[in-house]
């Protein structure tokens, strides 16, 4: 994704909240058309996921709790990136706090705005293969309540066209990873 | 997409912040597992999302310029649920203002968590079909600028693979359209 071609003039910022992992603010911009206006954002450091395949050719994936939806979303594992931590750095560290995986091959499929209308962030998508359980995974985060599932490429399609609580990032990560996951099981 | 299973117990509740369109909030809360957490979020009333379908079969879109990413995506036409409306209500008005078309035949194809993380927006997605140019289009917001475009299905899928500026809603709805637009090029 190629970004950053239009830079907005920034009249005024302001910093409604300082957080752990990302930062709230209200900036007034005038656009490239010479329009001003206010934009309410999330200045988050970005996000990186993994699409994690095993050599039978399923997929490990999370039902996590999510304030969002009152209840557990089906998740890839994914993670904010912390300071100093390149995308693939992040999502090496959580898929073992996620899943308790590591992945010998890591193939990047592409980035994409989650929410532009009021965030920046940037998710960065990686195919991780040749997987290996870790015989001691790290302590998941105490605020996060998840279980490890895994199923195959085609029942998370169906769970997905059937309308099952599965969000935004992880539907369009799947399709990033569909023509490479065709290209594994045909091998 | 069925929610609201498992509330979460609300400890503490601040307001950061009260827009236009959603709040800031960040609020203490004990999940189900009993786990506390501080949950910083955008308090969102909903977004909703057209994918439109001429009698060509081809898709109306938009290229909207974007803070987020200092330049311009290539999105579905989407807006956020005004008060009392519905998300068709909402997508009804939208695809006016924004590609200047009316749609005869709308289907819901589902919805999804667009950012759970920090947000509870839910993105309401549609097929829209039977369309019909508008002669006078309403006003678009001063505060947008964009520009209409139409593409084949086949451009919009070989563009997200190729890693084009497109942001995940758009990724997602595409996918849950594919199969109905698969169906209407068969017929």
């Amino acid at each position: 994704m190629s970004l950053g071609q239009e830079p907005p003039q920034l009249l005024k910022q302001r910093l409604f909240y300082e957080g752990r992992k990302f930062n709230f603010e209200v900036n007034r911009l005038r656009l490239p058309n010479r329009a001003e206006g206010d934009w309410e954002c999330i200045r988050h450091p970005g996000g990186a996921l993994a699409v994690p395949v095993t050599t039978e050719g399923d997929l490990i994936m999370v039902r996590q709790y999510r304030f969002a939806v009152l209840g557990r979303l089906l998740e890839f594992p994914a993670g904010t990136l912390e300071s100093e931590e390149t995308p693939i750095d992040t999502i090496r560290r959580e898929i073992q706090e996620e899943i308790g995986y590591t992945a010998k091959t890591w193939l990047p499929m592409g980035n994409f705005p989650l929410a532009p209308g009021y965030s920046d962030e940037i998710i960065y998508a990686f195919l991780a293969t040749d997987l290996e359980p870790i015989e001691a995974p790290p302590a998941a985060d105490a605020d996060e309540d998840m279980e490890v599932i895994s199923l195959s490429p085609t029942q998370l399609e169906n769970s997905i066209l059937a309308g099952e609580a599965i969000d935004a990032k992880t539907i369009a990560s799947f399709y990033l990873a569909k023509p490479y996951l065709e290209k594994l099981a045909a091998l």
